[in-house]
């Protein structure tokens, strides 16, 4: 319109620094971060220490806009300072899965040019067989920052590599901080876990300041929260809660590994408003020993995901009052994307009948525009039926910049103007999204569907399962069968054909598994099953006998 | 980097719009508007309402993308259904003031070249009026709409007017939304009252998307708030909430005509959780005769602004069960920019001391990227130290685009890439803001610098005073002293001398008001004392005779 214009006083480009620029103010004097009984930060300490490590990652060691920094580290204080200080020193923070080994980071650091990475102690070694790997082949290997234990103050062993403190000294706080010009320019790389060929995930400045609003919403978080570190920093940036936890001046509490006693003595100390997790950290806590259980000074709010939390696990959870609410996405979808909002009226309903109603993904937080169920070939929308499965597909500025180095999966990702999941889902009539399988996982026996989520939930369901997963299993005559992988609680003892019997009781015959291996399943860093690697084990199973099959 | 895009599935204009979309399936059927004991609405049927209304625009009355389409409208529901209607149809909503005449109307109309005017059948006499004015000097003239009293049904005398609902039967639910090209495109023009040439602000979809969440949150609203709207819509457009309380999936309490028994009999009816007003409003409350008052079924949040409130007025209201906080802006900030964030260790601190910190302005919402109180002509900050005059300048994305057909203006209120918001202040050593005048408020006595708002603090404090304000009276020896224009509570007397020797109890002399009018304040709609009116007064007054100064 006439009259006006674009400058300085009214356009500044979205990023989440700034929500550390406000804190340092606002909350100046409040706590940012506590680790351990002797480290404790406030925010106007962290925006200090992230600013003098921003000028010496842009002075002392040249880091230019746009390249890359990596850190290979779990939830200690100095990682979530590298969320803010990476990029106010106007790079891309890269973070690494501590599950991983030299072989997979060596890859990633050349895969994502990083110049630096910052190394927790425990992980040095791995750090240091990657830079190892990496010589063999290139020139350029990244120089390493250690971060020694700031709990445990050992004795400095890893002469010749500089660490962490040191660079904090060296920085300068009057250094300008480096705004994004674009505030699509990116801010971090998320390496996407558990399959075999990872994927260099792009968010933006943006996109994070975007999904940490819709985050501290979806959470009903208040300011300063208290918000306990259980879901890893290095995936998807600890689902953005990383910065969303700055924007409302709260307080981070650290933990280094997480046990279900870690959690209940740091909720009690803290007083702990909300934490996140996948289901494995809710079945961690649910079995704890009641000697390591501590009563909690008030409602915590956890959010999961990962996995829709099995009903049982939620009722118990609830039983130890904490308020569980479950949200789905994807690496790229800044984590999160759905969140299975409560209505008021449900909490009428059966306990049993809430947590299967919570185990549904639901719709779409503000951050995400849109989240459809469509059809993958005509991108027409599934009605509304709670039946007809097809691909949960996602549209917004919540959604990635795409993948790095591999334009054709990006283009492939976003065929249509829509992020096209890969998850096969329904949506009931209220336009709530449940989903049925990952499209590659879900089992076509006899040429029918069977949704493994289904069959996983209903074996979680018995007193001696502790975990669950399924897969097809190869076969000769219906093409697959289910093949169920248990995990029992410790104290229980139970054959296949028990847990065969008890699944052919709550559905069809041909959706109960053909075959039950009880073993513990293997796991990403993050929780979730690795399905493929039960799949390699099916493979190798080969057919059932063909005896079997008559009795389908 | 490379290998990302920037497509449909991952950019997509920021807009209000999109809060309403969300509701639409998110809280599908939760009450979106309710209006006295018959009119309510789901957020599925506002949605639908709106899609309808807008088809009507772009269609039947073909308003283009970016035209101007005025309301002259209080508090009701098609009032809010405007707010997200006449933006779906690419168009711009143009609020106006009801307390406007038919011509200040007619120069706004002529101003912003509306090409539409919804008008409430309390004010079609006024629009009427408008047109009248504007036909004698142009060919092309505004069509009027009319929103009868969907409370009342009253008959339809106003034959040739076309009637709201009547658009909307007109409507397509078909219609395809047309979102901003541009998230910097316009959304609303408000024009600033208060003084005697008005300006045309506009907002953006960005400016009024951020805005909206930064509400949410400086609010501390959850999901499904209730909203009592007893600030007007017209003012900043409800200081963004019209478009907050549909993020959340509030239910928005419609109320005509804002008296202290209507709110506190809505508050009890809906179980209301928050409402916004000027310090007007809550002497309204505080005021309210005994049997007009009903118990508050829970905390109530207010947040105040337009004029710092009075310490006694806070103390009342928190008495009653009210929570309390001030927030400041201005038109040019899409309403409140800073809020006087409450830290939990003031709890213990006695009530007048509370009250007091209550009143300050504080520090930037999330909106606001950076509030400073800056040297003017040199653009330093002032030193943390509560003393130090200097001028309150914004910059972020949740200020004005600028004013519609004045680019001088406009670059003038940005010299120096802020927004000079013209208002005078101190910051404490907590960085918190301190308002200490507006530019052309503050009085200059003998070459000191008196604050008006000091002065009327003290005032209030005073048991038989209900509301006050200061202005300078000119003087020839002194330049200008106080004068204190002073509206009493019912029932109290009171001369100005004693008026005066109680105010030099509380501060230097020089301070202390020299002249006392009783009389009722001049207000703008929004509560604001009408200041250059009492100006205009005391220049007629003239200078006091001699023989007063000496007393100095």
């Amino acid at each position: 319109m006439e009259g006006t214009i674009r400058c300085a006083a009214n356009y500044v480009p979205l990023s989440p620094i700034s929500f550390l620029e406000r804190s340092a103010v606002v909350y100046r004097d409040r706590l940012s971060i506590v680790y351990g009984d002797h480290v404790n930060f406030t925010w106007r300490q962290t925006r200090d220490r992230c600013v003098k490590l921003a000028s010496s990652l842009a002075s002392g060691f040249r880091i230019s806009p746009g390249e890359v920094v990596a850190v290979l580290a779990p939830n200690i204080p100095e990682m979530y300072e590298l969320h803010f200080a990476v990029p106010m020193a106007g790079a891309v923070l890269c973070t690494l899965n501590i599950r991983h080994d030299s072989k997979m980071i060596s890859t990633l650091l050349k895969h994502s040019a990083a110049k630096l990475v910052f190394v927790d102690y425990q992980f040095i070694d791995v750090a240091k067989g990657a830079i190892k790997i990496m010589s063999k082949s290139t020139a350029t290997v990244p120089q390493l920052v250690l971060i020694p234990d700031s709990l445990e103050h050992l004795p400095r062993s890893q002469s010749g590599i500089i660490e962490y403190e040191a660079l904090l000294t060296m920085g300068n706080l009057d250094f300008e901080i480096r705004t994004p010009g674009d505030e699509c320019d990116p801010i971090t790389l998320n390496y996407t876990s558990g399959t075999s060929s990872p994927k260099g995930v792009v968010y933006s400045h943006r996109g994070a300041y975007l999904n940490s609003l819709a985050a501290v919403l979806l959470n009903e978080m208040q300011s300063m929260p208290v918000y306990l570190w259980t879901v890893p920093m290095f995936h998807c940036n600890g689902w953005c809660l990383s910065w969303a936890v700055a924007a409302q001046g709260g307080t981070n509490v650290c933990l280094r590994t997480v046990t279900a006693k870690g959690i209940f003595k740091c909720i009690s100390r803290h007083q702990v408003t909300h934490m996140s997790g996948a289901p494995t950290v809710l079945n961690m806590i649910i079995n704890v020993p009641a000697t390591e259980r501590l009563p909690l000074p008030a409602k915590v709010s956890v959010m999961t995901g990962g996995a829709p939390p099995p009903s049982q696990v939620v009722f118990s959870m609830e039983q130890l009052g904490f308020n569980v609410f479950h949200s789905y996405g994807l690496t790229e979808t800044y984590g999160p994307g759905t969140v299975c909002t409560w209505k008021p009226e449900w909490n009428s309903l059966p306990s049993e009948t809430r947590a299967k109603i919570k185990s549904r993904q639901g719709v779409n937080h503000l951050g995400i525009e849109e989240v459809d169920v469509k059809d993958p070939v005509t991108l027409k929308s599934v009605p509304w039926d709670a039946k007809t499965i097809g691909e949960v597909m996602f549209r917004g500025n919540t959604v990635m910049n795409g993948y790095l180095h591999d334009e054709k999966a990006t283009q492939e990702a976003f065929k249509g103007g829509w992020f096209r999941s890969g998850d096969l889902g329904v949506r009931h009539s209220d336009g709530y999204i449940e989903l049925k399988d990952r499209s590659k996982d879900i089992i076509i026996s006899g040429g029918e569907n069977i949704s493994t989520i289904e069959v996983e939930s209903v074996l979680f369901r018995h007193p001696a399962v502790l975990e669950a997963a399924v897969v097809g299993r190869p076969d000769d005559h219906w093409g697959e069968t289910p093949c169920a992988f248990v995990n029992l609680k410790e104290g229980y003892e139970l054959t296949g054909d028990e847990l065969i019997a008890y699944c052919r009781k709550n559905f069809p015959h041909y959706m109960a598994p053909r075959t039950v291996v009880f073993e513990e399943l293997p796991k990403t860093s993050t929780g979730k099953t690795q399905k493929f690697l039960l799949r390699e084990k099916t493979k190798a199973m080969g057919s059932l006998p063909a005896r079997g099959k008559s009795k389908l």
